[in-house]
């Protein structure tokens, strides 16, 4: 939407390095599971003349002012200040410690001269998961001390699990989430048995008192992927009244996440490992700078 | 000596990185200064076909091998390890402290697969000054780890200042040093004003008691110039004994630096930005692996 509404050039940073830091991967297997990632995101529908997708292992090592800016960050950085925002010890790999230099080097246009056309002022805006805010307070902070402008923000907020605001999504529990490779079947089944319900324990209660939209999952869920929003104030309305019982707000939900992950998932099909590989070359982009 | 000896490939990294983050330089600086100095390194006689020089800004950005193996240390060495080796207070830049894994991975032959042909157990020998030990004491730490061989090292003792072995020889003191671009007549003065002498105050006291070639600056600089064993132990005896005097023994190391330096002066004024860049050009070497 940011890309269709404000005709913008895209990049997006795979952390292929961070994921071999921090996990028990070689780094080949990160770097291969950047690519697969990389067709998710692609299967999104980003515009792929305006889109640079780019691993941090193939593109630091093919870019020298990529390179260079990641040195003139690191420079710039502490080791107390990194403990101070990301809770670093001493225990800690020096990896990991100098890691946050690297997320914060694509905030600089200079870092991708064939995309900027060598212009050290493009603003950047950065769309991402509160969690992910630590990094770019950093790199706000060092920006002026560059010369150069402070990234801008949009956070977006988290996604809760099927189990409710205080479970964890988590790829190694299946149940804690809809995949994206989920079938149908797997949609519904998961929907059914583990997305938390704000409604009532018995149909008569239900009726009687209505539901709690603020801690039903299905609810939740639909707020991200319901497009029509008539549509869902009618069901916050039926659902917080008791007029909607919960088997009817989970079979809504089902609806909309089949469709979409079946879509998704046809469109994933046809992204082949060349599509992949165009996304991720460096190169000009469809822009004038 | 040790390339013709042992009819070997040559790497010689520049750490213009590491000059960055240490001094007062752009990176822009510490990469030409890299260059420049590749040229005192040439004009010293290394086989084209057999030596690839480096600089870890340019290097670094043109090899994944590199960079996956900078990761690999970097995931294996923690800040308490570097805090013990090199003394990093937590007030120092996090490109300092993760700087030691740019300066190991060098060591092993996976970072040059154009040159070892990908192979990962050809044996590395580090011929360095002896300040330079910490991190290749900390490279063989790490190298059974990777399951790679331990490089094995050559230290070479250090060079005193003119002013003599409590002297610190230094490129912003002109006066402490004979530089290899000194003209001859800087360098007959330099050593006739500033080498610390062995010799007695007096003539009569000299001839009587003899110099000291423990102290003695331009003696000490004449085991590392004088190809002719003999000659120089025949000065030492004469200069010990007192039947060389200290300016005859000044004369001798002035014709010897004079000669040493000319050429290479002459040697370097032949090194052109073409030459350095082959040099320093990824390539493979004269050898089959």
């Amino acid at each position: 939407w940011l890309q269709d509404t404000f005709d913008v050039p895209l990049v997006i940073q795979m952390t292929d390095d961070e994921k071999f830091l921090w996990k028990d991967l070689t780094i080949e297997e990160t770097n291969k599971l950047a690519h697969e990632n990389a067709k998710d995101i692609i299967a999104c529908g980003f515009d792929k003349d305006k889109t640079f997708i780019f691993s941090d292992v193939e593109y630091i090592s093919e870019s020298t002012e990529f390179y260079k800016m990641m040195c003139k960050i690191q420079k710039l950085v502490t080791f107390n200040q990194v403990k101070g925002i990301f809770g670093f010890t001493d225990s800690d790999s020096i990896g990991k410690i100098s890691f946050p230099a690297i997320q914060a080097t694509p905030s600089f246009s200079s870092a991708f001269p064939q995309i900027f056309n060598g212009k050290k002022d493009v603003p950047c805006l950065i769309p991402c998961a509160i969690d992910q805010d630590p990094y770019f307070r950093m790199t706000r902070d060092v920006a002026p001390r560059l010369g150069l402008l402070k990234p801008a923000l949009l956070h977006s907020t988290f996604f809760p699990a099927l189990q409710g605001a205080h479970g964890k999504m988590s790829a190694s529990d299946p149940n804690s989430s809809i995949f994206l490779t989920d079938s149908d079947e797997q949609i519904k089944t998961k929907i059914n048995k583990y997305a938390f319900s704000g409604g009532k324990p018995t149909e008569e209660e239900h009726r009687k008192y209505g539901g709690n939209c603020d801690i039903d999952v299905s609810y939740q869920y639909l707020t991200f992927f319901m497009e029509d929003d008539d549509k869902l104030a009618d069901i916050k309305s039926r659902y917080s009244s008791g007029k909607m019982l919960t088997g009817e707000l989970k079979q809504e939900l089902t609806n909309v996440l089949q469709k979409l992950v079946g879509e998704h998932r046809e469109r994933r099909l046809n992204v082949t490992d060349d599509i992949v590989n165009e996304y991720m070359k460096s190169r000009k982009l469809k822009f004038e700078y």
